[in-house]
This record gives structure tokens, sequence and C-alpha cells, in this order.
């Protein structure tokens, strides 16, 4: 893909966000991209490609903001970027702005969505790139549910270090704790208190902080949070109030 | 090595393809290098460093083609490149060239190869690394083989995904199998039909595909195909027809 | 990170040196520092984010030598710097160079460490970021131990081809063992004999060589000296002479 991008644009300054991503996880891949992308300057032109449907019948895109441009497949990769709004998205159709020539088995990431990215990377208008479509594919967020004074919410990320990275935002949690006493369940374990940093409590101790993405994560102060915990992706918390 | 590359040619664009292929693994790093290189623009200089013998005689060199320099160890790497012909190496004995000062415990990466790759980006003629060779070493790739309407083939490369490459080309298949029907037998699955990418089956179900790097694959939609047959590098298929 | 280096100086080229770090290993960090900064081109600033104190009252540090420039946490990780001495350290505290705006929950690698090192590489005098300190934090090196005619010394770093790097240096070993007859031990396994590289002996034979970052390694040609021996970080061995 980087060969792709520098034949059309050899001044092109390429950056790589993550390689990690688990293979066709289109939420974690939309998770990293929503904790990155503002940091990025005006201009960026973001390409992904999380796409476990290529070669599907699933269409190319390029999806436009005021800030940045991002080019992948539609199958939800952008809603993040949706759901913030002012945006235009564009199904890719020119193929004038292939890979070329091009081989005989395409993959989509070198040959259509690299080479386009490179294209607008020149200043090509992203109108050039095809038409412009609305039914946009988005993924489902799993949100965290309330009732009776409880929220239910699970582990959406479990990053290197073994933090888990919960899906309960700081609004969501002051809006429905507010000042109240609280207690933060996940397996045996309870947490009374909000931590500061990892780094607060004692080695080995489990905390609940804020973590950099916005949201609730458990970690443990030099140790895995995950291994503490024995915990995986999609592991269910409550917090009672 | 970068460090290395960046002193001599500070205004260097450097473009990492692998870090992650097995360790000494050079048919391994030379499929890779075949499946990578054409993708990049005219003028590249691919430095290559999987270098099981590093500190024995094999000997440092430089090959060029009329597109593009490969920098790295004599030891079979650049293969496919000899394959294609229009080729020319040299060692590399010039040391002047070498990183300065000579570290005493050399590292032929940081102190040969890219200093030496660092050079012929800023314009050095090819000619100036050292004397023209010969002979030069090559690896064996294991060929499919064909007896009585069978093809043996075997497992080359695992992708991070689990798909599992072989060393069947779409040309050798064509060639042998024709219009015939077919079985691909591996482990002990079946598969009578080809289909056109992993997401054209149901999710887990085993299908065969011709990948981007032109073998067959054996893939799985959504799904590791590695886990789903416990295979490792080297597992056997046929193909009757 | 590399989002706000770009969006303050988009023309910094950036050069990954290892995210295989074990989470908040700070020794282990200024080992490849060590072995890594001296080969980069004068002016270079490196940028180290190991740090497991983040959140904690750790102060930010600017380093600067007459040659680079180090930007990171006042844990220790810059300790090979200090003991080359010619060296002066600030800490960070001009906020004006932080991300703007700054998120409620910082993450100091992007938020503190990378806009500064990104105002520095735009030429910003050292002396803006802050006010000069000397009671730095110093990470304690494990050296060898040597007692009637014994070194003991231990594994510092595995490689990813599980060679195992010692804290044993050539010249510590040339003034302790000189042309003394001596005997490396490890587990149940000795050595006689260094070895010039890692490629001299037959394939599967344990050899200790001098390795590219200047310590005794212990290494088996093709194979995992690590798997050979079972051993892990912080293993001990003896050299009797």
């Amino acid at each position: 893909m980087k060969g792709a991008i520098l034949k059309i644009n050899p001044k092109a300054k390429i950056v790589d966000i993550s390689h990690g991503i688990a293979p066709g996880d289109i939420l974690e891949a939309s998770l990293i991209l929503q904790a990155s992308f503002p940091f990025f300057p005006q201009g960026t032109i973001h390409l992904c490609v999380v796409d476990p449907g290529v070669g599907s019948k699933r269409r190319a895109i390029v999806v436009a903001t005021p800030r940045y441009t991002f080019v992948g497949p539609d199958n939800g990769l952008f809603t993040p970027i949706y759901q913030r709004g002012d945006f235009k998205a564009l199904e890719i159709t020119n193929r004038g702005l292939f890979y070329s020539p091009l081989p005989s088995k395409t993959f989509h990431g070198r040959d259509i969505f690299a080479p386009v990215a490179a294209h607008l990377s020149r200043g090509l208008a992203v109108e050039k790139v095809g038409h412009q479509i609305k039914d946009l594919v988005s993924v489902e967020f799993p949100s965290p549910l309330v009732s009776s004074r409880e929220i239910k919410g699970e582990v959406i990320h479990i990053d290197r270090f073994g933090n888990l990275i919960t899906n309960i935002t700081k609004e969501f949690f002051e809006r429905e704790v507010g000042n109240s006493p609280f207690e933060i369940r996940i397996g045996e374990r309870g947490l009374k208190s909000l931590s500061r940093s990892s780094a607060d409590g004692p080695k080995g101790e489990l905390l609940a902080i804020w973590g950099s993405w916005g949201y609730l994560e458990l970690s443990v102060n030099q140790v895995s949070a995950q291994k503490l915990l024995s915990a995986s992706k999609g592991a269910k918390l409550t917090i009672g109030y």
C-alpha cells in the first residue's frame, strides 16, 4: 500500500496508526480511529483498511469533513465520523484512479484505497472519486444500559498494557451517577472511588480511572488488569449507585 | 539502521515493509519481497536484512535491475529478482561506504547495508560498491509436484489473518487442471470449487481463493483458516482432477 | 503522538525505534536507547515514553547534550545519557508548549512530550521549556559482581531472535579475565571460548559472542537461545577464571 501511495505522490508523508487491530474487528478499528483522528493536522487523509468484507459487494467510499478526509470500506468503520455530522460520503467508482495496471486479483487496500488517498493528497477534489451516497453502513456501539440505579457496561478494548477500556464515558457517568456514592463491580471486585491515574495506587492495586480515550478504564499500577482479573473483551461490569 | 541511513541522507524516505518475518526464514522473506517490490516507485532501493549467516563468510551484495536496487546478504533472499533476469549483482567491498567510525563489533544491517543503501539513494553509481559477481546463492522455492492427475502442494506462508498461502500459482493450476472437475484436499477437508474472495461464504466456511500474491490460498470468512485446520507452514495439500 | 507532532511541525521526520518494550520496563528502555541514539544524526530529538508513573508527580524533562536532545519522563530512562556527562536537564513547565486545547484527561506522551519535541524540532531554544534541574532520577544498572576469580552476571534483555544479552561488557571481561582460561556457566551449560558470531557454530550449538550492543550475548545458530536454555530476563550466569 505504501508503495502504491508513493508511486502517485512521492512526497506523501505516511504515518502508521495501528497494525494491531484484531482481524476484521470493525468496532475496535472505529474506536481507535475515534481516539486518534482529531489529533492530526487539518487536511490529513485517514486511510483505513479493516475490511472483513473485502471482495464482497461492500462499497469503497470517501468521507469528507471540513477538516479531514477518510478513505476505506463502507462497513461501519467511519461511524464515529457520521455521529459528529457535517460530512459527505461518496462511493468510489472512478476506475481511472485505481492502481494501474490493475492486478488480475485485486487487493482493495493496495489497488483502490491507497491510490485514491494518494490522488486526494495531491489535491484531487473529492467529487472526482464518484457519486455522493446517503445510505451508509454503521456499526452499533455497545451503549451502557441503565435500570433502577445500576449501569450495565462492558469492556470494549484492552490495550497492550492490559488496561480494560469500558463503554462508559465520563459524561454518561456524571449525568447518571452525579454525586451519589457508587460501586463499580467487575468479577468479584468492587471499587468505590475513582483515581486520577493508574500510578495513583500501590503496585498491583485495581483502580478505576478516566482514560485518554474519554472512557472509564480499569487499570492496575504496573500490572496488567487483564491478567489480574482474567478479563477479556466483552467482560461485563456494573455500577450501582 | 534508520539513524545510519539518515546520517548519510537526511532526506531519505524510509518505508518499513515487515518486521514480522520468522527469524532467519529466507524463503518467507523472499516471498514477501516478491509480493511487495513491484508496487514501489521506480528507483526505490530495497534494503533487506533477513540474515541468519551474519558474521559468517556470506557476502554483502547489491543487485541492480532497470527499475530497482536491492541491498542485502548473498543468501538467496533475492532469488525472485534473479528469476526475472535483467539484473547485475556486485559484491560490496568498498569499505569507504561503511558506517564511520566502524564499531568494533559490526552489525551488517546498521554498519554496511544501511550506509550503502543511503549512499546509493544519494546517487552513487552501483559500480562504486565493489566488483560484479555471477555465482549468486539462490533459495529453492518448493515447487508443486504433479503425477497421475494429482498436484501435490504445500503451505508456504500463513498471514496474520490465518490465511494459508500455498505454492500453487493460478497459471500452474490452469495449465494442469484446465476445465476438469477437481478437488482440493487438505487434512480431512475437500473443496470442489474456487471462490472469488474469503467473504464469499458464510462465516466459518473454508474456501479456496486466488490471493493477492497470485497463489492459491485457503481462507475462512472472518475466522483463521490456520486455527480451523490446525495447519502450520509446510502443511501438505493435494488437488485431484 | 505523531499527529500532535505534525500539527506543530508538518515537516518533522519521525522514526520509530521500538514499540516492543515490556510495559513500564525503564531499564530495558534505557538499554535500547543507549544502543540506538549514537547512530542518529546530530540534532536528532529523541522522544521516549516508557512511563509507568504517568499521572503521578514525576516530572517531565528535556535533557540536552552537544549532539542530541531527549524529551520524556524523569524516571531514569535517560540514565545512560547522564553517565556520559556533558548535558543539562530542564523540567518542562512552560504550559504554552502543550497540546492546545489541552484535553480534560491528559496523556503526557501526546499532550506534553510530543508537542515539546515538535517545538524543539522547529528551533525553540531548550531554555524555553522550563528551568534547569539537577536532582535527576536514575535507574540502577545491574552491574556484574566479582569475587575470588568469578564474575556473577545476569541476562538483562532477550531480543526477538531469542539471544540472551548479559550485563557483561567486553571492557569489563577483558579487564577481569585477561588472558586466563575461563568458563562461562549458565544453567547446566558451560562454554570455554568466545565465538565471532552466532553463525560460527553448527545449527543448534550454544555460543558466547560480543553483541552489537557491546555486551556478552549467549546465542544459538538459527535457534532461540531463550528456548534452548528455558531462560528468562534476570537469569544468572557466572564466569570462572
